[in-house]
């Protein structure tokens, strides 16, 4: 007789919704909870998902919870240190009081970095050693799994991607920086660049995104899907920078796979196709020939995914 | 009593002159042996030097030989597979041969990743565990130390440096991409861009440089260090190219220590607080804050050094 191999519980608090599921340690998605995020009361609402996946999960029981968190996380202390995003989590300390509440073992990480490893265990990553996984979004996150492991860096930054320098000469960025990734390539930039071409370009009233007063980049990426030509031109254009960014990975690092994930990839194979086509175009070529360029497979899982799959795998949970 | 512990032999074949040393446990280097390199008979050559050190190693003794190589060395066969600047080692198996010859456990390196090392183990490197060597000569070399360990990369072809993307609008590379870091910076290129704006700017007939009929990077480098505002002004441009580089390094990775070394450096705290300057512009400053910008300090030592302690903590020396 054996005993049923424990779940783990990975949770998302990284957006708008909260999501919450039970995996199995072999990284298959038992069971989900998805709510509205409740902004100032995070641990009660992970505490309240813990509670009704550790009923569903039975008898198996329930080894530990990760928790995926827009933000740094710092690596000693599991303390969330910044978020723009969710300024509450910094005040707080998530790990201690979910712990307390659940008295399972807790790990904390940034979201990008949780996806990362969702996509390395169950998602495109599979099978391979080393990846790095880029995220569009409303910024452009990046995260590195390197040796089978996240490589967070010196002080736990690594895998800023949407802050290399794409044009030496191009527009300023939040960050003080002109001309960084981000400034062209996230959600609500590649927006801005298709407004600014709408109003510019007589043949853009074409463009059933001209017929819209607002729309998203997930909009822009449903109509090149659909073949508007306009929408197609810009994700090749944004497809063109991410490429170039992603050359500069694949020399420094050789790297096996790179993984994209976020709202950019609902236009599917022909982003993908811009990417590579550039990535290739700027690389190293004996880098680029041992690097493959897939598509995310775990949607909005792999946060979840890759947070239980991180409580899994660490060796000091705290309970 | 206590055994003197043993010593191991470096050899740089990497340029023009063949430069091998007596290297100490602890990277300190005993003896040296410098000759112009016998391009077609590298095996030869560093037998000979073998069986030299060897000799003045005395009772200590040689525990192992490590070699740098201009050219991408495969890892598990140790043979050279690509060699633009020695093509003859590539039909060699100067491992084997030289192994044969004498006896020891030989292991072979690329120059950059031996370079790299020596810098980690002896010189500007030491104390730290994460890593990045950037060599400026007749290319733009780098080479990648993380958590203690050469990172190859997937295909043994990491830290490309020299064709990360600067300029996606600029000058044509050899590797077929445009606006490659090497294309500004390298050595040859920076005389290049020197050349063309000493005849476009009639100021710069003022600088010394414009006295030379031929001047090499060094020269720039030396010019620079005593004050020539032009030559200062070229480094000071180049400089800012090899920090917006520097840049994506410290984003992706979050290093915690790069080490500048080759020709460049010859100007001194001039370029390198240049590059510092435009690395820190660019960067996600949570990144640059726990990275140190340092020049190398085992100059022409560094590949020897490097290459005797890969040989020292190599755990298959061929033999």
């Amino acid at each position: 007789m054996t005993t049923p191999s424990p779940n783990y519980i990975g949770i998302d608090v990284s957006g708008t919704t909260f999501n919450a599921a039970l995996v199995g340690a072999d990284g298959a998605v038992l069971q989900r909870r998805e709510a509205a995020l409740e902004r100032d009361g995070v641990g009660a609402q992970a505490a309240r998902a813990v509670s009704e996946l550790r009923e569903a999960a039975g008898g198996a029981g329930v080894a530990g919870v990760g928790v995926g968190v827009t933000g740094l996380v710092e690596p000693g202390t599991g303390r969330v240190v910044v978020s723009t995003d969710l300024p509450s989590l910094t005040r707080a300390d998530l790990r201690a009081e979910l712990s307390a509440a659940t008295g399972l073992g807790v790990v904390l990480e940034n979201d990008a970095n949780a996806a990362a490893y969702g996509e390395f265990v169950a998602g495109a990553g599979r099978g391979s050693r080393n990846l790095f996984y880029v995220t569009i979004g409303t910024g452009v996150g990046g995260a590195l799994i390197l040796d089978g492991r996240l490589w967070r860096g010196d002080s736990g930054f690594a895998g800023e991607f949407g802050h290399i320098t794409i044009d030496p000469e191009g527009v300023q960025c939040s960050c003080g920086n002109t001309g960084c990734l981000e400034t062209v390539a996230s959600g609500p930039n590649i927006v801005r660049r298709t407004q600014e071409r709408l109003l510019r370009d007589s043949t853009s009233s074409l463009s059933r995104l001209g017929l819209k007063r607002d729309f998203t980049a997930a909009d822009v990426a449903h109509a090149a899907q659909e073949g508007d030509d306009f929408a197609l031109m810009m994700l090749e254009r944004t497809g063109r920078h991410i490429g170039q960014g992603l050359a500069a990975v694949i020399n420094l690092l050789n790297i096996e796979r790179i993984v994209l994930g976020g709202v950019i990839m609902e236009a599917g194979e022909m982003i993908l196709s811009a990417v590579v086509r550039e990535a290739g175009r700027r690389s190293f070529q004996p880098c680029f020939e041992s690097t493959q360029i897939v598509a995310a497979t775990l949607a909005r899982d792999s946060v979840p995914v890759g947070a239980a799959m991180l409580a899994r795998d660490s060796g000091d949970l705290a309970s």
